[in-house]
């Protein structure tokens, strides 16, 4: 695989088929995105959603049907080759995983670029505070939830979380660190229960990989930017193009310009 | 006119017809939200305008069509009957200002609320930093500029900000209160320099009153709830309704719960 020395090489060598693995890590400080493309009849619906559950569905960026450029977050970027994988759905069904979709394309698609936790996940590590799935080269625990999203049209579902567990004394920081990015999940939305969440066993995730808790760690979970994807696939729309989970679609958005403060 | 002591009474009271004027300062430290009611087919195109412009459109609450609870917001209140005053727009020419707009009613309509900044006035007020136009008993002085809005769909238009003067020594402390609150309207998006902004005279405001900025004063601007209103009239909808200036929704949010930090 070749080295991409910035966002826009990535996505050209993505484009080129000579980049199919995952995103994690790459291009350090760009912000990277979830990808869920869904037709017109559904825009208006999973807008709504993403506009009611701005903590797992924070909006980056919105391409109206007909276009697949997004000239806000990555100009000159096309959405239908520039990830490294994508998967088609029909009616909630994986129907195949491609590293382009370009034969799949139709005039009426709309294209939806949410936030991606690594561009606080970065910032937690610039602030001293180390992330264990990142250590370990693991991918980060997910788990169901008891908290329902608030729903919107044809869009319904329960609340995916990621859960990093967090040394007891850096857990304010945590939350102060993230809360500055509410674009990319933003602050915690539960600290410490898991049981309160609903989640009978933090050591058994749902999706991800098992990360170990410390005798002296916390666990705090984030809302998580697979609940868009699995909203949107409970609800079955006839088809729906979405990213391969990990491989991110990398915008050209400095990961500081997405704080509020 | 009756007192009213919460914003479910003051709802209440517009709703009985008891009260119909302006409510700046009414039920302190309860957010107050814009309206704009669009039929379904202009819904999207505005959604989408909106989550393009988050600080001149910062949106607190959609309301789906054939629907007039607000239920996030305010539960219990109906948007066809709780607000002071209504303007009724047809292809973007004033047609009419009442009290109710239940005869107006259709189940095509989908309700938009949009965060007001009375809220991050008072936060300003907490903080110490005098808001000149509420010590003056005047309306908040507003410009066109030559910044344009991103557009989505059928709505365009230039963004029209506000301008407070804020004494030099607490400028920075305006920016970070205001940046706390994004959801209605947050972070100044100029400081100093009204040319800037393509405002040719900064005592002659394009809506509301002109105010004072004194020699150690700096004029500072913040995106405005104006603007949604403006773009939406430019573009001529066949129908829409929204407030009448300065007699806004009152919500049951507390101020606070909006900062993000």
């Amino acid at each position: 695989m070749q080295i991409s020395s910035n966002p826009r090489s990535t996505r050209e060598l993505a484009r080129e088929g000579k980049f199919n693995t995952q995103t994690g890590g790459m291009n350090p400080g760009y912000a990277q995105a979830n990808l869920v493309i869904l037709p017109v009849d559904y825009a208006f619906d999973f807008l709504l959603f993403c506009e009611r559950n701005p903590k797992p569905c924070p909006l980056i960026e919105v391409v109206e049907s007909g276009l697949f450029e997004p000239v806000e977050s990555a100009r000159g970027a096309d959405l239908r080759s520039d990830l490294p994988s994508y998967r088609i759905y029909r009616h909630g069904v994986l129907d195949g995983e491609v590293d382009n979709i370009s034969k799949y394309w139709r005039d009426d698609l709309v294209s939806f670029l949410i936030g991606c936790s690594f561009t606080f996940e970065a910032a937690l590590e610039r602030s001293g505070i180390n992330v264990r799935h990142n250590d370990e080269g693991t991918i980060v625990p997910m788990f169901f939830t008891n908290l329902q999203t608030k729903p919107a049209g044809k869009f319904f579902g329960p609340m995916i979380v990621t859960m990093r567990p967090i040394h007891r004394d850096k857990v304010v920081r945590a939350v102060q660190v993230t809360s500055r990015f509410p674009s990319v999940h933003g602050a915690p939305i539960h600290i410490g229960d898991p049981s309160r969440l609903g989640i009978v066993d933090v050591n058994n995730p749902d999706f991800g990989d098992p990360v170990e808790i410390k005798e002296d760690e916390i666990p705090v979970f984030w809302a998580c930017g697979v609940t868009p994807q699995a909203v949107a696939m409970s609800s079955k729309p006839p088809f729906m193009i979405t990213h391969s989970p990990g491989h991110m679609f990398v915008t050209d958005i400095k990961d500081e310009s997405l704080s509020v403060i």
